[in-house]
């Protein structure tokens, strides 16, 4: 790629409320050439779009692309080279390029399965790419409910609750706080970890952080949702904190 | 404290360049009574000071105060005692109050030592009390550095390295990626802990991350700092970033 050709820029946006960005993505936002946006459901706006179109110039060009959520591999990575490839074009074309992801860039995000595209592991972030970070959203979410993570020795772990149940109960075992992400279907599962290992009082979980559709629940022990609620209330932005210092409830 | 009297805004300001705190944070800055600020060393300004300064209306008082950070723990409580205390008046004298951090307020910051003595930890957050997230250090390094943290099922580790020798050990082996704080002093016993998990190819360090001072060492194998140069150059915010799915060089 022509170093001295265009800039691609990839910005967190943050967790969800549209001013939880940064002074300098927000900044940048209104320089753009052209921007690479996500679509939503059934081609609904994302959030993420939702959450930067205030920040838009009038000229700046969206482009839109879907990432496929539940399709095979091959058929994700087709699309990963696909707009790994029109990105490129774009910055090789001098444009000012800009790229969108919720939370932040290099934490839980698929952009990194571009990156891994554009630039090679061995070598510093070449001049025509910047990385602005974000907002994450377990950062919002003890924001909000006022229960801190680690501090000073503690130590802190974040997963995602897809992972193995052997891996969730050895993080919940060595780590003073852990956060747990995309809850949504092994709350279940979750829910029955925490309590054996005396968690529950320690815990909370948090939907939908700093949108007007935010919910928390501050006592997981006596929650119980049916599977229908469960289907509607805990969406894909479900995460539970758990703090072994902070006491939620007796 | 009078729920209908003033506002305590807790905001952090992201790593240290100026346009990485949120939109949120720079309008409520320009909105403030007052503002409480720490001193740096020997009375002089402190970096989160100079990142708010552009924000500030030229109407908000400006309060500083000096938290101790090698004195004993007594002298430390004092300190917050006097800092929370002085909040609560502020807030109960009917005044928009501002309280900043760096990074991000709820993790290894000072402040939750004064949330403890503001806010029950039972309760949800109260309506007198807005906390505003920051950007950590970790995500401002990995975004400078090009190089991600966790993805899909990789879990991340957050740490102090100031915690113990077998902690650490623990946390290199058990994630896939571990973000080690605070470095500092402790950088050859850091080193030597990579090596034995053959782990300095997938590992690098940064310190001032988003200043102009910000200096990236990727290669750890080879780097050799004298006492003297570790002293100069490692600052307090210097960070070691590890990615077992990253290879830095081979």
């Amino acid at each position: 790629m022509n170093e001295t050709a265009g800039k691609l820029y990839v910005m967190g946006v943050g967790p969800g409320a549209r001013d939880l960005m940064t002074v300098r993505a927000a900044r940048i936002l209104s320089e753009l050439d052209v921007i690479y946006t996500p679509t939503g459901k059934k081609s609904t706006k994302s959030l993420a779009h939702s959450i930067i179109e205030e920040y838009l110039s009038p000229k700046t060009e969206v482009c839109t692309y879907h990432f496929l959520m539940k399709a095979d591999i091959a058929a994700k990575q087709a699309v990963w080279d696909e707009v790994a490839r029109a990105l490129k074009e774009e910055v090789a074309n001098g444009r000012k390029v800009g790229f969108i992801t919720l939370g932040d860039p290099m934490l839980f995000s698929t952009w990194v399965f571009l990156l891994q595209r554009l630039v090679s592991q061995q070598m510093a972030s070449p001049s025509w790419l910047e990385i602005v970070p974000g907002i994450t959203s377990f950062s919002a979410i003890a924001a909000a409910s006022a229960m801190p993570l680690a501090m000073e020795d503690q130590t802190l772990a974040v997963i995602s609750c897809t992972a193995s149940e052997a891996v969730l109960e050895q993080a919940l075992l060595n780590h003073d706080c852990i956060v747990l992400m995309k809850v949504y279907s092994r709350f279940p599962l979750i829910r029955d970890l925490l309590q054996r290992h005396n968690l529950l009082e320690h815990a909370l979980m948090m939907a939908d952080a700093s949108l007007p559709t935010e919910r928390c629940w501050r006592n997981l022990a006596t929650l119980s949702l049916s599977e229908n609620e469960r289907m509607q209330e805990l969406s894909y932005f479900s995460t539970i904190l758990v703090n072994k210092n902070w006491q939620l409830s007796r």
